[in-house]
This record gives C-alpha cells, structure tokens and sequence, in this order.
C-alpha cells in the first residue's frame, strides 16, 4: 500500500490534530466541471459509472482541477436498487426514475438480496484503479445512500418535495417499511465493506431526504440502520454519516460508531457544536448557493465557517452536493480558502 | 361587530389559559375538499381569489365539514406582486410562474408600489363577506407571504428546491435585494392593515422558504422584514410568524413582537419550547403525511404531539400546508382528536 501524502481527513475523522482543516465538496466530481460534460456528452449516466477508467477519470478531475483533499468515487446512490433488481432511469437534468415502484409484500420478495454486493464489481474495480491513480495524494471516500432515502426512492419511484407516497408507506405499513430497510442495511453494509477493501479508506453515508422525517420518525425509519451501518463498517474505516436536515439527531449521532458528521447550512457552527459536545468531528455546512456570490465574499465566508467550528474535528465541505452552475474559479476559491487558514 | 363564539384561536394567541387548544390547518380550504375540486372544475385560481363570494364559499368549507376553530381567508400569497405589475401564471397542478423575472434595478423601479393595498379591493370584500357569513362561529385569519418568501419568487419564476437564482441575487446584488425586500415589506403591512380593518382578527405571515437560509443569511434577508411586519401590525391584531424550517431562528422571533410562530416537524415540541423559553404561542407541528396514516395512529400522534406542547400557550396545526391526497375523514381525525384532548 502506498502511504498518504496527504492524510488530513483521516486525522481528522481519528480526532487528531491537523494544521488545517481538510477540505472535499459534495459532487465534486460533477456537472459544473467542463471535463466532466465532455465525458457526459459521449457516454450515459451508468456507463460512466459502470466503466472503471471513466469512473475513475471522473473521480479524479476534482483533484487535479480544483485541489480537495479528498477523492470521493464517481457512482449513485441508486446502483444499490438497481443491484437488487428494479430498474433505474437516469435522464440527464431530469432526476432518477424507478418505473416499477415497492408497493406490497410481493414487490419486497421479488427483490434480488443475496449477492448483490458481489454484483457490483464495477464500483470495486474504480475503486482500485482510483486507488492506484491517486498514487496516495489524497484518501479516497466510498459511499452508499442510507436506508430510509434508497426506501423513499424504490417507493416514490422518483425525487419529491415531500415524500409522501414513502411516507404513507411507512406509516400504514410499518412491518413491510422495517423489512425493506433492513434488507437495503444488509447489503449497503456488505456493498461498503466490499468498497474498503477495495482501496476505500472511508465512507460516507448519504441520507439525503432524512430531513423529512420528524425527530421521533426519523428514530424509527432512519436512525436505527445508519447505526447498524456505523457499528458493522467501524472495524474497517471511519465511517461519516450524513442525514440532511436532521440536525435535532446530532445528540444521538454523537454517541454512535460514526466518526464523523455531515450536517447542512441551516444550523450554526456553535449550535452543532454544542449539540454534539465536540466530541465527533463536523463536516459542513458551506451552502453551496453562497458559491455563486463574488470570490472574495466566498473567501470571507469560509474563514467565518472555520472561525466558528474551530479547526479541529472539522472537515470543510458544502452542506450539500455543489450545483452545475458554480464557476470552477468560484469551487477552486472555495478550496483554497480552507488551504490558506492559518490557525 | 358579532361576538365571537369560539375565541380559543385568540385566546392562545393572547396567552390566556384555554380550555383545550384551539386546531386549524394549513391550506385546509382546499384541494383535498370534494366541494373545493367542484368550484376549481368551474373557475381557474384567480377568479376563485378575486371573487369574493367564492373566496368565502372555499373560506368556509373547512368551517362546516372538517370542524376546524378558525377560518383563513382562501387567497394566495402571489396578489402581491401581481398587485405590484408581475404577471402570475398559475396552472393547475403544476405551481406558479411569473415569466418576468426581477434582475435589475430597472424591474425594480418598474414595479407598481404605491396604492397597491388599495388594487387588492377583492381580498377585503371576501373578508367583510366571510365575517359576516362566520357570524362569529369562529375567528377569521388573514395572510400574506414574507418579504423573502415573496422575492423567492419573483427572482427565480417559479418553484425551487434550492432557490439557487434568489440566493444568487441576494448574494451578489445585496443593495437590490434589500430595496426589494423593502418594498415588498412596507406594501405588505398596508396590506395586512386592511385585512384587519376589514374582519381579519389575527394575521399569518408565511414564509414557505425561509430555511433555504442559513441561520446567518436569515438574519440579514429574512428577520428584518418579518420583524417590521410584526411590529406595524401589533397594535391592529395579533401576528403569527411562520418561517418554515427557520428553527434556528426560534430564539429572536420571541423576542419579537409576534403573537405566535408556526414550526414544521423537523423539530421536537421540547426543543421549540425550550427555544422559546415558553413565552411565545407555538402553532404546529403535525407532519401533514402522517394523515396518510390509519385514523387511530393519527389520533395517538395528536394526543403525543399536544401532550409534549402542553395545551396552553399552543395552537394545534400541521407543519406544512396539508396535501390534496388526504382523505377528508383523515383531516377530519385530525381536528377531531385536538377536540376531545382534554387538560
């Protein structure tokens, strides 16, 4: 194994000391790099991420381009679905569509759960040609969706404002809605234990519509198996959890086998800080609109963003995935802010 | 004037000790009525808005056939800058657009400002109309949207997710956002004035993207404009602030002159109270998809939700506008079971 040159995120997942803090954005191998559109003119959404080389090409413009200190690999949330048999369309600019939605007992049995993360070797084989690439520059981030926001896509069949039809699923069939998350936790765990041996050195767990369940249902729908996920993963990599929205989880989160902590803009520094007792390391809360304002607003912003965390336990990062329409100069002032902080 | 019957809904906004809550539902003059849908089937939106005799008859739907203890008034909040000279195109089903978008100091200039409260005529004929219909049943509610909910769209046209164009503006055109916000804000205050002189008893300001903010932008977009508002109208009626998912902001609005503040789900009714040291009336915060769920779960869910409150200094609600799929017997559950909830 070749050592890290650059091992910032891991030191601060491990809660030890860093002269600054590491820096990565959500999406950051995406759509508003010029590279990354060329390669989506030429090739559809799952060829690109079911290619190893393009995958991987893709993983590493970020590093190249803009200079994050981390490579997060290029993939979806939604192979996991469609690894377990439901078909996934990706249209571009349009949002996931899952044609044939979970609706009974009979759609939760038909899905495919043995072997499904030995299916995926695609993700396995980017993950290991990354791993060479990267040549120890920067560590490399696997992922997987949490539970509940793989659910709300396989039962709403696409993006919503509110995920009610996921909802109602959950609420008038609580036994199905359990069994169906326990089945994405079984194998999103295998899937991510397959991912660090692969060359992952963490991984990041994305719950994305968790903000739409209430603190008492998001305990019963999502927190259970983003633990599950945290406490099987522990022995193999640091693992970060990110339930979008649900900052009023921080409390529990803190006390889990998570090592770190994504969380959104729409809660202050201080605020997680006291919720969490500074006790696991943050990563956030950047709002990825502000990347649209001039550079040295944004410049200003970031040192207010780590002023207020602190420079330790932290990873700088957007609050959510960058939007296509950001400037790369405006993503690069974005990074290099973080890498001029001087503590 | 005729005496209120049922003034449970001003009475905890007053902070007098209720018997049991006073209960009423966002959007509960709408598409989940059969007899809404029937008068949608013969006016498109504007002339069911702009003609009072029908405004009263969606106001008062709610009133006969869900039981709820307060009425608001059936308008929306895009009159405004309709009234303000911006076309608002409202199809069904799909949400609004105005495809003149505000950019520059020149679509700014070129909005109507002065005497647009006195163009609205409409909404006040169906407020004097529906009070004299109530004949005191139950007190009325006027509304209008939030400066910055109000810009959202203006800037943007239409719905968004991230209202990624209104931060954009804000964020790189600061002095113009704030002119904008202005303006909107003082003609919002004649214009909740009036509703009050014309049988409005209380007023609601919603601010439906207020948590696209981060805590720190809400203060300097968002707070100001609402604070303004409150104050002007403190001494013609009771204010109820609801800047959806700005928990964060919990802390000020109690210090502001605001009656009551509206709070969505993703909060616990121990933290808002905390956050409100209990001296402000909370109105909230059911999630309106748990009315999908079976009729005893919805009952057990108000009883849980009223008891973590506490019955007093507290409106019962949902967190969010209630969607057109729920069952009328469902809202009616719903209103049913803060009825019998007894102290």
């Amino acid at each position: 194994m070749t050592e890290l040159k650059n091992d910032l995120l891991l030191k601060a997942l491990r809660g030890e000391s860093v002269e600054r803090p590491p820096v990565w954005m959500m999406r950051q191998a995406g759509r508003y790099l010029p590279d990354y559109i060329k390669l989506r003119e030429k090739y559809d959404f799952f060829t690109r991420v079911q290619t190893p080389e393009l995958a991987t090409e893709i993983t590493l413009q970020p590093i190249d381009q803009v200079g994050v200190d981390a490579a997060i690999i290029f993939s979806d949330i939604l192979v996991i679905p469609q690894a377990m048999g439901v078909e996934v369309l990706m249209e571009e600019g349009k949002g996931p569509s899952l044609p044939r939605t979970i609706k009974t007992q009979e759609d939760i049995d038909n899905l495919i759960t043995t072997g499904v993360e030995e299916s995926l070797g695609y993700m396995y084989a980017a993950l290991n040609l990354t791993k060479k690439e990267l040549n120890g520059r920067v560590p490399l981030i696997g992922f997987a969706g949490a539970p509940w926001t793989i659910l709300c896509y396989m039962v709403e069949g696409k993006g919503s404002k509110t995920w009610d039809k996921a909802k109602q699923f959950a609420y008038t069939q609580p036994a199905l809605a359990h069994q169906l998350l326990q089945k994405i936790t079984d194998i999103t765990i295998l899937y991510l234990i397959e991912q660090v041996k692969a060359g992952a050195d963490t991984v990041q767990v994305f719950d994305s519509w968790a903000g739409s369940l209430s603190p008492a249902d998001f305990k019963i729908y999502a927190q259970p198996y983003l633990f599950q996920i945290a406490t099987a993963l522990k022995p193999y990599a640091p693992v970060i959890l990110f339930p979008k929205g649900s900052w009023y989880a921080l409390e529990d989160i803190t006390g889990s086998d998570a090592s770190g902590v994504g969380i959104d803009w729409c809660i202050t520094p201080q605020m997680a800080r006291q919720l969490t007792n500074n006790s696991i390391t943050i990563q956030g809360n950047f709002d990825p609109a502000m990347l649209l304002a001039p550079i040295p607003e944004i410049k200003k912003a970031v040192t207010t963003m780590i002023d207020a965390f602190g420079p330790q336990r932290y990873i700088a990062n957007l609050g959510h995935g960058i939007t296509p329409n950001v400037p790369v100069d405006h993503a690069r002032a974005f990074v290099d802010a973080v890498k001029s902080y001087s503590i």
